[in-house]
């Protein structure tokens, strides 16, 4: 037999750490006071908070726009979009972030499109005053299809013990704040491919094509830039509302869209009405479920429709929230509920 | 066109949910007193350590050892695999372990195979008082071959700011202390994978052939079993020697072999001289490297070669850390170094 080197398998164990020196200084421009040393240790370190805070640690991928962006030639966006999932999940409970670490997974390390992603990372991170403390780059051959990747994002939050957000202080006859969302996120691919698919199918086009040609349900953009706008996050309205009314929930709406999230920041017992003429519903969800006829109740269950974060507070808040963040919309109240669906529309 | 919903998609939103259900008492097992509240929301949360401490991220996988666990039906090892590579990347910091996230990316989940990877890194996490504090299940249509999955993992551990592991405090002359592995841990499997593919090959048998036919240099055993051996956690070891001795810093030896992670436990100049008769390879490295003639330097390059910690101490402790570790071995000791190579072998 002759001779076999890791090499010769396709694993090249210097193509990551070449490709880790290409964002080396973007990554060095997230480090923030906390941090202890530097990257390149077999963990990161970072200093403690007080025992007056609590860790909030929350993990997200970012789905099949991975496709869609690979596709496109679009990589930066799946970056930022992995930072800003996580950052959002750490609002959810309260938590502003303090650390993250990336996970990124292929069959054969691309080292451009490799800093393309991670250097979005770094900058989405610097941005949110959050220090890109690790990652781990896995080289796995025969894993994924040629020039396919999978994105993990760890993100470590901290919020004073006082403040953390708590769904069991939610009372019937609050109201629902809705921020607006950029499209659907980093929720629903799949199911937006599959559209972009048959429509590319039936017109006899490749799915590039179908996904670039501008639509005119889409004041003249196409479906993939409609589809590849980045993952809001939602930390400056965050801190406006907590700064101004009393937050006594927060709702991330993700995969599963209305239904799987919005109850999870509501106690047990109690749903919510909300009012779906309060907002416009984005083009992009309206032109996907015409082109795909998908059923309104699965459009509803799996996309945003347009609000990326719920936020819950007292009636008597509402006006001071609106005030807080402009563009912020009343959507709808806390009741009480029977059965199994616990959003109810008007 | 037919109406499409997410599910004809192939992605079935409680099909991650009902999955999780079969371990959640697994995972409740795991809740440790700094824990606040129940799995399942947006983030975990978990008690802060005080300022005097020093938190530890590390984030790993399990590389192409998946593909042998699934060809095998093997599934619990490479979530114990993926905890116990976390628990020593952290041990390497000085760190112990405080909570764990898991993310676990298929194109369509398997409930049974879900349950028990996950339910054996709810297990590992228990047996080191480590909460397993969240996870992301993705289900990506597409992505992955049928009945593969990828996994990442995420750690937090702490450690007294005094207490932090500092390559710069080695000096030369402070000696070398190896923990034995149990074969190849979770690094040089696709060398591995590509030597079994091209002995079937030869053979004219398909892999799994291989891989389960008792094989005489494994004293009977295939080369299955030993490939599917867990990563050893070092936990207990680690206890057991700083309680007892002055440890410098920790190597965990993982992707990259011995050149690829003993230098990053010493100062700049520094390298080791390591005696390779002071402990006897394991038969697996030796089976695989005679199949596929593997040159010596590929193979230390590579794998662990048996040793799966290198502990750095002053000489005069050498004595207390044997004594501390049964089967613990002095394997060499740090010299300056001149020229890329910093590990030289006697």
């Amino acid at each position: 037999m002759t001779q076999l080197t890791y090499r010769a398998t396709g694993v090249d164990p210097t193509r990551a750490e070449r490709s880790l020196a290409q964002v080396r200084e973007r990554i060095a421009r997230t480090k923030t006071p906390e941090v202890i040393g530097d990257i390149g240790a077999f963990g990161g370190l970072f200093a403690s908070p007080g025992k007056d805070r609590v860790l909030v640690a929350t993990t997200d991928g970012v789905g099949t726009k991975l496709e869609v962006a690979r596709l496109l030639d679009r990589h930066e966006v799946v970056g930022t979009d992995l930072v800003h999932h996580c950052v959002n999940d750490a609002l959810a409970m309260g938590a502003e972030p303090l650390f993250f670490l990336d996970y990124f997974s292929t069959s054969r390390i691309d080292p451009a499109v490799f800093a393309r992603v991670v250097g979005a990372m770094a900058d989405a991170c610097a941005a949110h005053g959050c220090a890109l403390l690790g990652g781990e780059t896995a080289e796995m051959p025969g894993m994924y299809g040629p020039g396919a990747y999978d994105l993990a994002g760890f993100l470590v939050g901290a919020v004073a013990r006082d403040r953390v957000l708590r769904p069991d202080s939610v009372r019937v006859g609050d109201a629902c704040i809705g921020l607006l969302s950029s499209g659907l996120h980093t929720n629903g691919y799949t199911l937006a491919r599959a559209i972009a698919a048959a429509i590319a199918g039936a017109q006899g086009r490749d799915v590039s094509d179908a996904l670039t040609t501008p639509h005119p349900g889409l004041d003249g953009r196409s479906l993939g830039d409609a589809l590849l706008a980045p993952h809001t996050s939602y930390l400056a309205q965050f801190r406006a509302l907590r700064a101004s009314v009393r937050v006594r929930s927060l709702a991330h709406l993700t995969g599963g869209g209305w239904e799987g999230n919005l109850p999870r920041a509501l106690p047990a017992g109690l749903g919510a009405i909300v009012d779906r003429g309060a907002w416009e519903v984005p083009p992009i969800f309206r032109v996907l479920a015409e082109l795909g006829s998908v059923p309104e109740v699965n459009q509803w269950d799996t996309w945003n429709m347009g609000i990326g974060l719920v936020v819950v507070v007292p009636a008597s808040d509402v006006a001071a929230a609106l005030r807080a963040v402009p563009g912020a919309v009343s959507i709808g109240r806390v009741e009480s509920v029977s059965g199994a669906r616990r959003v109810r529309w008007s």
